[in-house]
């Protein structure tokens, strides 16, 4: 059995490292270097080119190398017998929680408007804090952690979710109170799951319902913004910061308009980066329950898409 | 008795309206309009003009109306017998704790590069994270309090004291182990209090011992900090960020070198700002005390500084 890692878009040393050290067992290739593609069971993918697993006639399993798997499941040409898993770890929920919590509180403490007052040398000390209430697209393991950290700090914090609840202390709005919850925040998250159903979410209709000035940071993907109402939404003055991990087209183009936009923070996809000594003993775990027959750790649905 | 608000640089609206909301059987004045000074029996002040408070020959209590007394201690005009007593509340630790955050997230993920990636267009996703390491110099109230958040962010913390010791699981060095503090740390948060001892703490010889790449928090108080000696450790890449809130002199000049400067956060003493709702009962609380003649809550020591 081999395990091949196909992630063209980024440099896997350190994860092939990793296996040799701990697993020196195990054969391990990187994309394009596949020997012999009849021995590959295991594929450990992140945006993979499309069509590609099927070289390998006897896979057995496609691991995402991050907690998205909107990368795997666009490739319709996967066979559906094939299980499907993702990462979920706790620096992953770490590193996700301080990139929120950097956004968050740039925003409550106004750095954007600091900046400029440093640039015109201007001293004002009226109103030194923005009061944040922060609303979480996306209440899976990143967006409970995340809620639970700021709540720690003092914002106040709600989820949206298909069905309300309350989960773990955090005020979890239906789709259906969509109205409730926006008109309750200042601050909105997404960390949702990329999905046909909340593609293209953050979009004019939604911004329309926000509170003037208020802010917004996405981490999840670049598809779930509708980048041209974004520029609507500041230009309107609904949006007065927004925190931009992920983009429709990555990198960005140098022809995007975000990239001269004042008020937009822009980081290159790393919010929240997969670390290796995490992650790969997690899906070691879960090539040993294949070997075993044994049931798959987070394992995801293909009807829901996450 | 009569309170007398001093507070030359402040708005205090807000105080009186809590006053006299909450308390409207005290008589509160504003400074200048004193109408009977011999009356005048608690003096809430901040960076109140020296030799004013002699004004007033009944005075039996100077209370700051934040968590410093330095800017009473200076005026050694007052009279040894009045006690002085300073904020200490949970809410104004909440606004210091974030200030705090806000910096060591900033530096963390690298905002300031960021910023120079934006308006380069530049889409560089190598290292996505620096790992902090923070001391805070000046473990009171404040300090361990923003000491447990950064902890429970999976930041490594320790401080630096008088003297050794374990302060609610924070390791804190003693003065006399400077050298390993600033050895293991690549942050250094100074939260003081101002004394003759901790005036200008924050100096070449400090700075000199500390890690390249480092970054500096200054929201104590502006004389902790040899200016010059910042800008040097910066051209020298010691200092590779600073997140100033406290300055030598305030509101910083127009003809001031931080302002120009690339890699400084500059705030105008806003990091915590007393909130009134808090602490006018702390006051009244005090005054209460102060007509039984019991002991006063947070009164400093003269000595000691703080």
């Amino acid at each position: 059995m081999s395990i091949a890692i196909i992630a063209p878009s980024r440099n896997t040393r350190n994860w092939e490292e990793l296996f040799e050290r701990r697993f020196p067992e195990e054969k391990v290739w990187v994309w394009p270097d596949i020997p012999n593609p009849s021995q590959v069971e295991v594929a450990l993918v992140w945006y993979h080119p499309k069509g590609e697993l099927n070289r390998f006639p006897n896979l057995k399993l496609i691991s995402s190398m991050g907690a998205g798997v909107d990368h795997i499941l666009s490739d319709i040409t996967i066979p559906s017998h094939i299980p499907i898993t993702r990462i979920v770890d706790e620096l992953l929920a770490n590193s996700m929680d301080r990139y929120v919590l950097s956004c968050v509180l740039h925003y409550h403490r106004q750095f954007f408007r600091f900046d400029k007052q440093k640039a015109n040398k201007n001293w004002d000390m009226s109103s030194p804090e923005i009061p944040v209430s922060v609303g979480i697209f996306g209440v899976g393991a990143l967006g409970i952690s995340a809620s639970n950290k700021l709540h720690q700090l003092g914002f106040d914090v709600c989820g949206l979710a298909t069905s309300a609840r309350l989960h773990d202390g955090i005020k979890v709005f239906g789709l259906s109170e969509l109205d409730a919850f926006v008109g309750s925040i200042n601050m909105l998250v997404c960390l949702l799951p990329l999905t046909k159903e909340t593609e293209g979410i953050l979009n004019k209709d939604l911004f329309a319902k926000m509170k003037r000035g208020s802010a917004l940071v996405n981490a999840a993907r670049g598809k779930h913004l509708v980048e041209e109402d974004l520029l609507w939404a500041m230009d309107e003055g609904i949006i007065s910061a927004a925190y931009l991990d992920v983009f429709q087209v990555e990198p960005l183009p140098r022809e995007h308009a975000f990239w001269s936009r004042e008020n937009i923070l822009i980081t290159p996809h790393i919010a929240s980066v997969t670390n290796p000594e995490a992650t790969v003993p997690l899906v070691m775990e879960n090539i040993y329950r294949l070997r075993k027959k044994e049931p798959l750790l987070f394992e995801i649905s293909r009807e829901k898409g996450y």
